[in-house]
């Protein structure tokens, strides 16, 4: 039997915590040693999730207490909210500077500390980790993970927006100008926090936009977009919510340029993503349904032709609370330990 | 007392046609005389619609077997495939000639007979009697439907993109080559056929695009935009489904012109809604909520900046059974009988 | 144009204050005069519930600064929380001594003070308002009703249960020991508070019991079905939550006594709502749905045969927020007003 | 590497046969190497289930053309309607005598034929296979299944009612007199065919019971308690549909005898599956969710305290799809087959 590696999840009782334990708990490299919650240390996971009655899980524990030497992790996950993973994170690697961490809050994900400042309202406690830090978009930046410590695991909303845009913007297939994202989201996008506007009643048979115009994913996006087009590429980006637990689509409207057809933008994200276990390209003309990557760690990729000439129709279908975040970051961790990329993330989607 | 008028109801077992009943029993002025459904006649509404049991309503029956001349209506609602509907509005007019209808299909919406037979595949009918057909969207076209003996009642998605757009289109204030209507319909817009795609197991904890680059109410779109904008205008159009039972959301992406900025956008809208009971504009910035107009005859909107400048992000939305199909059908009946236009319609929507 | 009568909501900011609003906006008899929302005084009821954006309604105040006097209202309803009920209560009839108010909270349901103590942990805070106030089942207590100041609205699942029963029990029909009440409701009925296991996430898709062996609405049901037997009566009840916004439906399991067949106990039901305008009993084998009484003032009741001899199935359903709770509490109001019963609710359910 | 066990399912276009590939496909001990589907025969399964796009597997085949014994295969899951399930196997068995077979519908169940009559409304058309089937609930009948070759898989109803009450019924510890199990199941239970009353918009917001007094799940239930009783025992069971996709609870209504408590009825569940790896029974006084067996083959099962002395509310949950159908047929398929019976079905919960 192989050693298993020691794993520790920080955060543990909201949906991107319950999220990791739940896939952890089936792969077969590694064991959970440490779950930490901060308001629910003392319970049992059992208490805050029922599906995890069956299983023996460490005692939930509150971060403060813990001794980072003593507790001989190989890695560790960060499901903390934005600010709070800046402190943890600055205080463990003081601990035990050479720990490996996917972070998957929005902490790490900007360079630059001027647009961390502008869309989070404040000053990062930890700028001087940054450089240090990955962006964790596996099919992109694959070889720098590998090397990594510190991976900034990215935004549900983004992985939906960057998987089918990034390879039209670097083979400049489309109008940088022109590109607008409807994006559609359940409602675990939104966390586990008690807040009136996510009540069952306020949300089921009803439909709705928000944040229009000033989401916090907007920052990540240029980011990873002007990266990749070698210019400042500012798209409009609209989230909705949509009245079901798991699942991001995102309607992406696009001009093509230089004389690229549809059919054009359809072969370039099918050569980019031929040999991707975990990004699936229909044939032209065919568009996915979130729920059939429910649960599993895939994205699904269509492209139409739009009725007007020149202009296409691309949509994206992910699990946001899979690889739009804690299936992502099984993928980061095992380029970090180095096992094979797919390892423990093979279940395929849960339909109905 | 006043006298009531007597109604019929073509199509009562279908979701359109049960929302008809629903807003004529509560109706001061009318009485329902007349229920057809073909494949359910001799039943009762309540075997059909569970909802109807206290109500004594009459026995469904089957178009063929009614004598116009006999049962003495003053107004038909024509709740029919489409098609079958051009026939029976034929064979009504030929021994009824003088009698009012308001047509809920796609039969009688658009003029140009040969856009018909482009998008529904087959020739038109009743050519000759199409342009006695008035297009029913009543906050448009009041003057002439208050004058008419034929009202084509709009489809809903098309309804809750015209009502936004127009006053804009008329007004010369947007780009009208880069207009994206993302639109997202509940499942009655779907009708109450039994179809594999629209079971619950199919459609819950799940969302997707169809008809993506070709839905039929694009042809809608066009005539009407065009129609405004004195030049052909084609948009950009995407249907979704949401799982929920009512409601349509839209949203539009558009580009101010001439200066035009999106708080000059929301002015226009304003202005032309002012004095419209079943058109309500939120104040700038504010975006509408489905579930807001549920059960209702309300269309909202609401009107944001988008971080691009001159571009903005038009909300709208309405419940497709009643603002977008039986509310207004009634609406255009209240005209055609000379009933203030608001009878019978002022229910609050139905939150939570 | 007769005058209206004024009226004040104290608890608007609920589901049962903004079903009140609903029913009340649409009442010919009275106009809103009083809003209150402790902690969101200083709003506007638009910016509580979006479907009022179109409607002028008084802005929501708090309760401590009312002069109660003043206010001249003809009629309040209280959408308070259990013991801060009985103190405003308290506190504005000692203003105005003749105030009608109808309560929904469960603060003067149980005449039997100890009763109160046991089941909500503290002493009743005004004990000597108790016998002033009448249970307002308005099918059971009418005339009580109309003759009294205070009402004590009943529970949801105390009125899907009683209205089934209370007939059987009063016709001795049914075995008094063998009473199970299994019972499912849908989320608004526990309220608008943020609550982590209320979140859509933790709601949709799935189901569960709650309170099993221990819930408040037993000392309800005690007491009614005590007074109607004529000896304690203790029934089995176990609510459940179903992902769905409105609607109770109980299934009701009972042994016919002295030869009594479900066919009897049809006949009893029939015969006891054969003049009820809000309580329909079905034909013999029939069982209704909740979907049938969404927004509607209607209880469906049906019975059916158990394939065990001398047993039978009753099933009831009513809308939570209306029967439920905001339109009995109307229905209430029209009695304690004078108007006819069904002033306000003729409202067809809202299907689909 | 292990030679893989070549697997056929028949009727792979319904919910049980996709739920059977989903699971097959994680297996690490089988291929999938014949998937059938009459009406969709030379479809492929990525036509029929959208989630299956990334993987290869067998195009659809009609059963008519099969050479069964040029198959080679070691197993078969029988996924077909009743009655069609006799004559395929009955045939099947002509050609490959020594065929496993696990059978998902209700053809084999009933080992009393005059009862199969009664309840399917026709004579068996193989009532010679009948004693040759092994009902193939695991948790009772594991000894038996390993030496089976033709198993019955239980129904979903009849697994969550048997699962709690069966070591009840054996230790003579509950009244059989007076058994009550009211069931909620989800809609996936009712399968993919397209039926009206099946729709989303039909199903969706509302809830209500079907089949009351007469549900065929009621002859296996039969069956099985009488036999576990030695005596006959007919129990109460009325099921209800719940809008959500996956899951079944029933809420079972049970009597103590000989003095037994709800505390010695937790005592004796607890003992029964001490050692069961798919059934979990909670700490006494909680119950399930349905939610929190999600896609995984747990039943769980809590016990609590009614308020009546004597008597005790029993909860069962399961997955209709997974160990209501298709992952009890894999784990029958790993006891006839030799492998470890937990085999493929470790999978935790899907929750949210």
């Amino acid at each position: 039997m192989t050693t298993k590696a020691k794993i520790g999840v920080l955060g543990a009782s909201g949906y991107t915590g319950s999220e990791l334990v739940r896939l952890l708990l089936n792969h077969p490299r590694v064991e959970i040693t440490l779950l930490t919650a901060d308001r629910k240390a003392g319970q049992n996971m059992r208490d805050v999730f029922g599906q995890f009655a069956p299983f023996n899980l460490p005692q939930l524990v509150a971060i403060d207490g813990i001794d980072w030497k003593a507790a001989g992790l190989d890695l560790i996950f960060c499901a903390l909210p934005h600010a709070t993973t800046q402190k943890v994170i600055k205080a463990l690697l003081a601990d035990v500077p050479a720990m490996k961490i996917v972070d998957l809050s929005a902490d790490f994900r900007l360079t630059d500390a001027a647009a961390y400042a502008k869309w989070y309202g404040h000053e990062h406690h930890a700028p001087e980790l940054q450089p240090r830090a990955v962006y964790g978009l596996v099919e992109v930046y694959r070889d720098k993970i590998k090397q990594a410590q510190l991976v900034a695991n990215p935004g549900c909303y983004t992985s939906c927006a960057q998987l089918p845009l990034l390879p039209l913007i670097r083979a400049k297939a489309i109008d940088l100008d022109e590109i607008v994202v409807d994006a559609k989201s359940g409602m675990t996008g939104a966390g586990r926090s008690a807040k009136e506007e996510m009540l069952f009643s306020e949300v089921s048979e009803g439909f709705h936009a928000y944040g229009v115009g000033k989401h916090r994913h907007m920052a990540e996006l240029d980011q990873e977009f002007s990266k990749a087009a070698g210019r400042d590429v500012t798209v409009t980006f609209t989230p909705h919510l949509v009245p079901m637990n798991r699942g991001i689509l995102s309607t992406i409207y696009v001009r093509g340029v230089s004389g690229k057809t549809p059919e054009d933008l359809h072969a370039i994200l099918s050569d980019a993503y031929a040999n991707e276990q975990f990004v699936h390209v229909l044939p032209f003309g065919q568009t996915p349904q979130t729920r059939h990557v429910r649960g599993s760690n895939m994205t699904f990729i269509g492209v139409a032709k739009d009725r007007i000439p020149g202009r296409a129709i691309v949509i994206s279908v992910l699990d946001n609370l899979v690889k739009g975040a804690s299936g992502q970051a099984v993928q980061n961790m095992n380029l970090l330990l180095g096992y094979p990329e797919a390892t423990g993330l093979e279940q395929v989607a849960l339909f109905p």
